[in-house]
């Protein structure tokens, strides 16, 4: 059972976030085995979560940038959320902050292994511009 | 071997961020078992990390709190970093939408018992008022 | 925005599940804090995957059960999933085995704290009886 | 100290489970370095707790499969058990339901990983078919 | 299915190791609900690794105590493996040491509340002493 | 702000341990992202925390491989440690324990990818032997 409001709403927010990129990508390498974690993550994650307004769209994006980077083993999402982070307007020098922040809550290992995942989506976008 | 500099900025910010509370409280707590480890936290994480300024102190704060909901198991720190973003004018509905934001990263039981902990937490902040 | 369908549906299976016990609380402590945490839960969790008919409900509360155990620091939720396993007519035996199984994969600290737990969530309901 | 009753047991089991495919593979190549891990993994893992009749094996690989998603980093014993769950007749719709239920407990990035490399082992199966 | 004498072995080394203290009451506790996982426990976990020779016990618990702090909601344990590093004699320095090293590797949320955990086990033995 | 006396004994402290190989490599590949992250690891990792006594290197370097085991999803960080363990003349099979331990407290999914990844560590050095 699809609700087209939030879905037009997470979609519209989908591709301004993650337009073209790996996001999408995830979203659509999804649809034929598992349609409804599609709607759930277009019309939840992003109809709903991040569309409500207590948090701007960058802090949003430094704040899952952190949980990703705490968990370790995420590195598509990763990769999504530094690119929409930066869609945003967010500056590298605001992710790069975040990562080394985080050393000190989830240990150095994870925090280094994105610090230097971020530095390759970094210079995957100058090579691309 | 202790640097008086950074101990001295990062004893000030300590004061700022968790003055008389959680944070100070484990500090202390920490000085005769393992001093080192004490002025690591007050040089390095308060004297140095915290004091960069490439985030400003409301989004340090709104991250190291998506870390540790990811984590779970961090009840203290949790505690001290909501008073923390507290401190520095952080909105608890900013908060609020922080750990609701890491249910979708780290899985709804994280961040149910993160949020009603938050709830407690601003309940015991309204009843010393 | 709430859709009264799934809502609906949702209830209905929640109170099937945990009718009264630790799942709904959880929910209603919720409600004041973080109401769209909570219609999420309940049109999301219960509304819609929980509700899906590919895993019988025996099935689908044992793999919640071992994603609980896995995860660690998840008390009110394992709680909650084995009352629901129970009251789903799952045998005891079967929960005991799902969390003896989750030693080999998650390590026995793990799975050695939730069988204690579980012995003594089946002995509370026995006082109860 | 091999105990032959188990280990002749668990060998047959995995054998069933994962012949010819990951499961052994992984055991194999454990052989030189840890062996005593090759007769623990085969005596305790398949000659005893997996043989366990408690739970069916279409079960206990489902709740293998939401422990292993939760955890990740484990994508060897992930293609292991989702193979092992098909040897045993489980509908793929069941592995990706499993897969679906975690992203509630454990988060979407574990469970969207984990999807996505379902989909891969199904296309390899389909491919060797 | 029991194998005497590695449960002979362990179980001897459960006692050197745990005597009257907090592993064996774990061990007991479970008994009546998990019998299968005692033996296990027992047989694989004292009797037959923890008996290996490659490493001295003073290292292997120190090693366990590393895990044990990396995962987090393990205090039963841990507290149950500091007692067992004192009683093959491992000095106090060396697992405040252990602790304080995992802060640079898994975090100092796990590392401080680990530390201030054996500075209460500690005062707990002096108390009794 | 450096402190050259921290900087200059972690620097040949990391030298001893990681000379040439991974570990340097990762501290080299971080320094024009996050030059504040290499003097931490330095000063504060090998200058301060790894220079304290209270613990041998070959103890201390089995105690983090212990925590990265657990952690998952650090192969490079596992790489050094172990070839930091064997330049401080642990032997290979106190390397092989290690894991082997682990997968009681961590699990076995864990424990045996370290192990075959150990297994190809060896074989790297081997070959260039």
């Amino acid at each position: 059972v699809m609700n087209m409001n939030r879905y037009e709403t997470g979609k519209a927010l989908l591709n301004r976030l993650h337009g073209g990129h790996a996001g999408e990508g995830i979203v659509n390498a999804l649809g034929d085995i598992a349609p409804d974690m599609v709607s759930m993550i277009i019309e939840w994650g992003f109809g709903e979560i991040m569309n409500h307004t207590a948090l701007d769209l960058k802090t949003r994006e430094l704040c899952i940038i952190a949980s990703l980077v705490t968990q370790g083993d995420t590195q598509p999402q990763l990769r999504a959320h530094i690119e929409a982070a930066l869609n945003v307007d967010t500056p590298r020098e605001a992710i790069v902050e975040t990562i080394l922040q985080t050393a000190i809550y989830a240990g150095f290992p994870r925090a280094v292994n994105a610090m230097l995942f971020a530095k390759q989506v970094f210079a995957d976008i100058d090579q691309k511009a």
